[in-house]
């Protein structure tokens, strides 16, 4: 898949879950995708979800970006380049994982409005005065200023589900700075060409995702060709 | 650490990401640890927080209670009798969760309230009208009748922070029949004699979790045994 669909993408986002079920092969297999992605020059976000009390988040932190200290040496985590996070444990949970992204060179996508039909179960709620996710976004947006890049975007991003592209002007307005991950498109529904407001600060403000999309189509090359070519469209190129 | 304290317990939580933070190496240790764990007679709660949209929810089924199919033949997952889940993606997120472990007879903890200080930052939010954290037992309470066991507890349970036990009594109210998980006693500040109403149903209803208070202490097994003499007297034997 990275041979025959990488040349059309920026970036692979491994879903950990589908590795974990195969125990210890499952996670050497991992490893292995993640060096194979970054070979073919490739980005790599872990997608993980992961979210602790800060003392479980920190050792979160070693496993995708950073290493561990053992009596026998240091041992390195996957070398993801960025990883996908969820906020509901809050503020210090979230920031063991600023600070292991600051000190690797990494990004985090925090979980804001996710792409499933249950999110509006609780990510819509009213929080009283505005949406939950729009309180994430503020969040967000609030420690983004940690991971700003020299371009002035903040590798703070937020995952908005393509799903619902009605909420990404405003979350756009509400994080500025953070690149937004955007997945959905394809075997859950999202339509690329809806996704135009995530670009708003530029190009580079945002990522496509389509798995299933791409991975189960006929010929993932061409369906991450034809992606591609929605997304440069859509983002001013 | 299971030879030492175990006798006093009956039930171990590994820590996902003190394993996965080793890689490969860390998973294999994971499942001995769960197999060395369950030799021992105790029960196992793989401690994962883990949340995902429905399809990526039964990939994290699959790894932690139940099988993954493959061309060569179904892959066990871990074997754990329970894990504990993150409910922000909502209720559609959880029904995998829910069915496989109803296939494996397996158990679920649901963050409702977790023990660290900033989980006040979303689970604390009036959303509007209660409660985040309010919002979040009355979803698992709705789902719990379908993980019902013999004695009329339920195996969808909760994660309760032991650290705001004024939570608990309102909790156990909105859940008359989940196991709840209260992790928090010990390293955290949580105090163990003030958890008596989450046992409100019977001795079996809760779980009082100590980490780093017993595998830290100098004598793990003393500390076992003395938070096993304190829970036996709050939770009416």
């Amino acid at each position: 898949m990275i041979e025959r669909a990488g040349p059309s993408c920026v970036a692979v986002k491994p879903q950990l879950a589908c590795f974990e079920r195969l125990g210890a092969p499952g996670w050497a297999a991992l490893s292995e995708t993640v060096s194979a992605a970054q070979d073919a020059g490739l980005l790599v976000i872990a997608d993980g979800k992961r979210g602790d009390v800060p003392v479980t988040a920190a050792a979160y932190a070693q496993a995708l970006v950073g290493e561990t200290p053992t009596p026998w040496g240091p041992v390195p985590g996957l070398g993801a380049d960025a990883f996908t996070a969820n906020p509901l444990l809050g503020r210090d949970a979230l920031e063991p994982l600023l600070a292991a992204a600051a000190a690797a060179g990494a990004g985090i996508f925090v979980l804001v409005r996710t792409s499933n039909p249950g999110a509006a179960d609780l990510m819509d709620l009213p929080a009283p005065d505005q949406p939950l996710h729009e309180r994430l976004a503020a969040l967000v947006d609030e420690l983004a200023p940690s991971l700003i890049g020299t371009g002035g975007l903040s590798g703070l991003g937020a995952v908005v589900g393509a799903t619902e592209p009605e909420h990404i002007a405003r979350l756009r307005e509400l994080m500025p700075r953070s690149v937004f991950l955007l997945p959905g498109v394809g075997a859950q529904g999202g339509q690329p060409e809806l996704l135009g407001a995530a670009f708003a600060p530029g190009p580079a403000a945002a990522l496509v995702s389509s798995s299933r999309g791409i991975a189960s189509a006929p010929d993932p090359g061409a369906a991450a060709e034809e992606l591609r070519g929605i997304v440069w469209k859509i983002s001013g190129g």
